[in-house]
């Protein structure tokens, strides 16, 4: 199984393939898709084709985008989600499932604890995937979902206490 | 020139299509592309298929989404931008400019007040439409979108207006 783990962003959309065998995690790619400019259509559509480029190039088989984190402010929620839409458009376009987790599950799952600072996802990262070089910090949270996703999916009783 | 409105929801995107030849409008179509289900990047694939048929048909040569009402219910915020994210990347794709107008700056076009409800803009699209029949609310003020992307690119005044 190649898991495909995103960090949605409309500046920085970050992302990361690792391979699940078994028990064993192995690195294979990570990277940020970055937007700019004040046309959010183009921006939109600059993030589309990237990350359709890195599916294209990892041709991975399941896919898991970080839920959004829904703050205070809707102008950021908005963004975010039209960022979000695109992260899970691509995957699914490509006919891979898309899993969806929160912040805190993947935290969780990566650190042992819900509220892990950044620095500690991308150490916790770096361990369980050797000799990884990281992109950037959302490119580590991508990789910590991609993880988060290979354990959920090797562990029956996990998935069915994020159903319930 | 040939105006593509779309008024972008999850649940029900409308989007109408208008001709516009100086000061004359023509309605050329109009519809409302849904998704239902739970599996969120499927809907998603599914109003992008939808969305790009609606291009593919009507070739319209310029477009204009609603700039999404930024409510306190940031769960409602993030799902619109998730399909507003869609409602701007498909005309996009295609190459064309994607104009943003907020609702009220919609409805003071349409019906000459700001804050006009649902019946008065179906109302003013069939006036300034005469003969169309609508596929409900929704495409109704995709039309209105339309229209109001129409006179803001007749009226240099408006358009300066707006940038400021």
């Amino acid at each position: 199984m190649r898991v495909l783990g995103i960090d949605p962003g409309l500046r920085n959309l970050g992302w990361g393939v690792i391979d699940v065998s078994g028990n064993k995690l192995t690195h294979v790619a990570n990277g940020i898709c970055h937007s700019s400019g004040t046309d959010l259509a183009l921006r939109l559509v600059s993030l589309h084709e990237q990350l359709s480029a890195v599916l294209a190039r990892f041709a991975p088989t399941t896919a898991a985008v970080e839920q959004t984190f829904v703050n205070k402010d809707a102008v950021a929620t908005l963004k975010l989600g039209q960022a979000r839409g695109i992260a899970l458009l691509v995957p699914a376009q490509a006919g891979l499932a898309v899993g969806e987790y929160a912040p805190n599950a993947v935290k969780k799952c990566v650190v042992g604890v819900g509220h892990a600072d950044k620095k500690q996802v991308a150490h916790m990262v770096k361990m369980q995937l050797p000799g990884v070089v990281l992109a950037g910090a959302d490119a580590a949270d991508a990789l910590a979902i991609a993880i988060t996703h290979a354990l959920y999916y090797r562990s029956p009783s996990l998935r069915e206490a994020r159903a319930s």
